[in-house]
């Protein structure tokens, strides 16, 4: 007789507007999962990390639209999505063996069953550490080096969200494995500004919550930006491209201010006219990406992540939070109201079966 | 003894902010050349034909500040610059004689002294053409071909202020060179309209200021865009990035909707969060450009809009408008409110001397 797995499950059970509130927007289900049901190429696995990801909010957007994001936006009713390291509970894919540990497309979800083209690789190293650099660390790493193309003439990088997960590798790989000149973080605390200046190689670090950031962020810019690896969008970005230097380049990455707040800040991205006007002036590209262009690259970004970890080039800053199946959601609360330092990492707590 | 020249020439009387008033900004100012002030390597030349760009409106702009700008901005008291075919009368410059049409940087005045750095090129074909290719008709071709990288598998292109200068030459390249599919040029008016259909190639010319130009737009892009060229910039250029397809990239080559209003209207650029959204989504690429930064490369692209004009894959559009020099300005203000057609020229009519 087969194996049943009990498991518990969040689904998307409203899609959001404005302010996510994540008690509303997903709903917990149980049921049953059994070996039985595996069809061939499938596994059946239990979770062990999740990824929390700014970018899984864009997923639930209720005004999300297929063809107007980078893939098919979730559903009301639909099982919400994570990255994750997973581990093989039962396996009908020739690739991966009961105990394999993996980083996969998964659910919010104790157990589940997971299609071939949801299992990403298989791992090797420090499962938190594989979860940091893939796909985090790659954005950072295609992000800065590729659609950038970053190098070490670029006298003075600005980041910001530097204290975030993709951040803080970009900082690391600006200053230490380019010799970047200036690197500037900006993130949104002190003790982030902290991290930023003793771990990720910043030449300044700066609190955009300060009353003296406006000023900090001159002074520590004086002779202009060559590139800004935008994570947040609005005014913080607006304030950072009306300062880039001629053929500079503007990375967007990603928006975090802009994700939970389409319309109930300005309706404008906070572009001004002085700053669109730079954009000509200075002949500056500013291009968006999503890491997920790049997937043929991945193992060249691991090797090259990889050996600057053991080198030390890289730390890894990651905060790991232990959660039921329960509180699972509250990861997204967490990364929205900026509670983390670098990679916030779920550790799913599994009850006794 | 030497011959003495009299003239009148324009002076920035007052930089301006918003709404420009030509009669405020500019003061004329009679004087005498001397043949004798010329040094070697200078020439004494006799405005032709000027041409009216709208970046001109940039240069005067009393918040224009050096290093913000893509040029030194003009200063109170400065005489007031403008790209135009002289002729020369006295030379001191091995390389041009008397009697030459020089395409040159020169200033709104009958007659100058210009220095060797200003005279770009001697002029064979037709003056008034010549003033429309270069530098309009190399905005174009750079634009479109080097920094667009447009090519026939772009299926549609959209262009605004497409009756302009710049505009109306986009279009053609793109049909008529590249034979892109879909051509969509936005302009002002319906008589602007015709000439985008009849002559420019465009095979949908919409009017920004009709009530159905929303619509339109919609029937006119159904399947997305893959380049835009702008020149317009504010809530058009918003309402036609949102709909770039994945990889798709937007040229930033002017932005008239700003030259003249950077606080009067809203100070946002007008690029909403659903189109700062799409930027990432789409992988979208936005970059903004200055034709001077090809100058070592007008000659092959000046070969080119030649060879296209006489195998008539585009026509040039343009409006040939008489001033004495008393009237001059008043080509800044026919440019801001759109009453040209095409490249605006301004003839000089020259007074008995």
């Amino acid at each position: 007789m087969a194996a049943t797995y009990s498991t518990k499950q969040w689904f998307v059970k409203e899609r959001s507007g404005d302010n996510v509130d994540v008690e509303k927007a997903f709903e917990l289900v149980a049921k049953d999962l059994s070996v039985d049901d595996l069809k061939e190429g499938q596994v059946l696995a239990k979770a062990i990390l999740f990824s929390n990801d700014p970018t899984q909010r864009t997923w639930i957007n209720k005004d999300a639209v297929e063809g107007r994001h980078y893939r098919v936006p979730l559903k009301d009713g639909d099982p919400m999505e994570a990255y994750a390291i997973v581990e093989i509970i039962e396996s009908r894919n020739g690739e991966y063996q009961k105990g394999d540990l993996v980083f996969a497309s998964a659910f919010w979800a104790e157990y589940f069953i997971l299609a071939p083209e949801s299992l990403i690789f298989k791992i090797e190293g420090d499962p938190a550490d594989t979860l940091t650099l893939g796909l985090t660390g790659l954005t950072a790493y295609f992000g800065l080096l590729t659609v950038g193309a970053a190098t070490s003439k670029d006298s003075t990088i600005v980041v910001s969200v530097a204290g975030g997960a993709t951040g803080s590798v970009v900082c690391q790989i600006a200053k230490n494995v380019l010799g970047v000149k200036n690197v500037v973080g900006i993130t949104g605390s002190d003790s982030k500004c902290e991290v930023l200046k003793k771990t990720c190689g910043c030449d300044y670090a700066l609190n955009y919550r300060s009353p003296s950031f406006k000023q900090d962020f001159e002074d520590s810019t004086k002779g202009g930006i060559d590139l800004y690896f935008d994570n947040v969008g609005g005014w913080i970005s607006d304030m950072v491209i009306v300062k880039i230097k001629e053929f500079g380049r503007v990375i967007v990455c990603g928006a975090i201010s802009i994700y939970d707040d389409m319309k109930g800040g300005a309706v404008s991205a906070g572009i001004s006219r002085d700053t669109w006007m730079q954009v000509i002036f200075h002949k500056i590209r500013i291009e968006g990406f999503i890491v997920l262009q790049f997937t043929d690259q991945y193992a060249k970004g691991l090797t090259d992540l990889w050996t600057w970890l053991a080198e030390g080039k890289i730390q890894l800053i990651k905060q790991v939070w232990e959660a039921g199946i329960e509180d699972v959601p509250k990861g997204m609360s967490k990364l929205l109201n900026g509670e983390n330092t670098g990679k916030l990492i779920t550790k799913v707590i599994h009850s006794q079966r």
